[in-house]
């Protein structure tokens, strides 16, 4: 049977010289692939207490809306700054050059709520983080994050204040 | 038994003034809106003939890959340019103010298959007649999109060469 690294597809040297690219849409656009990938993380969704799912714009909406639409919980997205037409909050995180800043709608979320966040893949952690510390600040709790990938060398763990998850974990960056 | 519209949030003059801005996030943060909205687009699919399911960045992601997953389709993201890794071709739209452009993996979907194209919304239909045009130049046929929500006074589907289903119509802008 066929593994979810067998439909990643590995492009060296984008976008930069020297980084090996995970390319998740050979996942995505095989069924069996998009079946294994969403049953994998629905699995390790299941072993931690969960209200809501979240998933930060964009990838993570491929991941954790069918996760959500599986387990029969609710969606909630984080989006860059400016895309949501409610009340937000907003968190600021580093870029490699700059920063970026999430919001969240203040009613997406109530106050008790535990919490899953799903991202295809944590690399330095910085999204994951900023979307933890919008969860925390509407009085709810991330019981774990859920990735697709890891790239273990970026040390992403450490940056996150929660239980995570991986499908599959890479050991360079 | 709730329809879509009781889920939907209508925001008066976002993003400006004299604009009803349909908000669909309140749809997604409800686990029954979120099912009956996924489940009513799926029915729409399921009467045209589909290889492949395709979602535009980023809020066709979020009904796109899920109607993919339930179905044991392939899901194929079209993405903002730059985005994706991979050899790509792209097209240029309209927008209020100047020009953008989406891209797909050449590789993404083979000729001859039979596409469903997924969003949130059809307004003036440009990012989705951009689309259809991306999936043609791979050789297959777009055999139907559909839309949770339209707005019909925008006249978008004047602009698609392809049938159109949607799950609520709209009547003004």
């Amino acid at each position: 049977m066929k593994k979810i690294e067998d439909y990643i597809r590995t492009i060296p040297n984008f976008p930069e010289e020297g980084i090996m690219f995970r390319d998740i849409t050979t996942v995505l656009q095989d069924a069996e692939g998009l079946k294994l990938a969403i049953d994998s993380m629905k699995a390790l969704v299941e072993s931690a207490e969960c209200d809501v799912i979240v998933g930060a714009e964009s990838r993570g909406f491929i991941f954790g809306a069918p996760i959500a639409y599986a387990l029969g919980k609710p969606f909630v997205p984080v989006r860059k700054k400016g895309k949501l037409p409610w009340e937000t909050i907003s968190e600021s995180y580093a870029l490699e050059y700059g920063t970026a800043e999430i919001e969240i709608h203040t009613d997406a979320i109530k106050p008790g709520q535990k919490v899953v966040i799903i991202d295809d893949l944590i690399a330095t952690g910085g999204t994951i983080a900023a979307a933890i510390n919008l969860v925390e600040r509407l009085g709810a709790e991330v019981t774990k994050a859920v990735f697709l990938l890891e790239l273990k060398g970026l040390n992403g763990r450490e940056r996150l204040k929660c239980p995570v998850d991986v499908v599959v974990s890479y050991e360079g960056i």
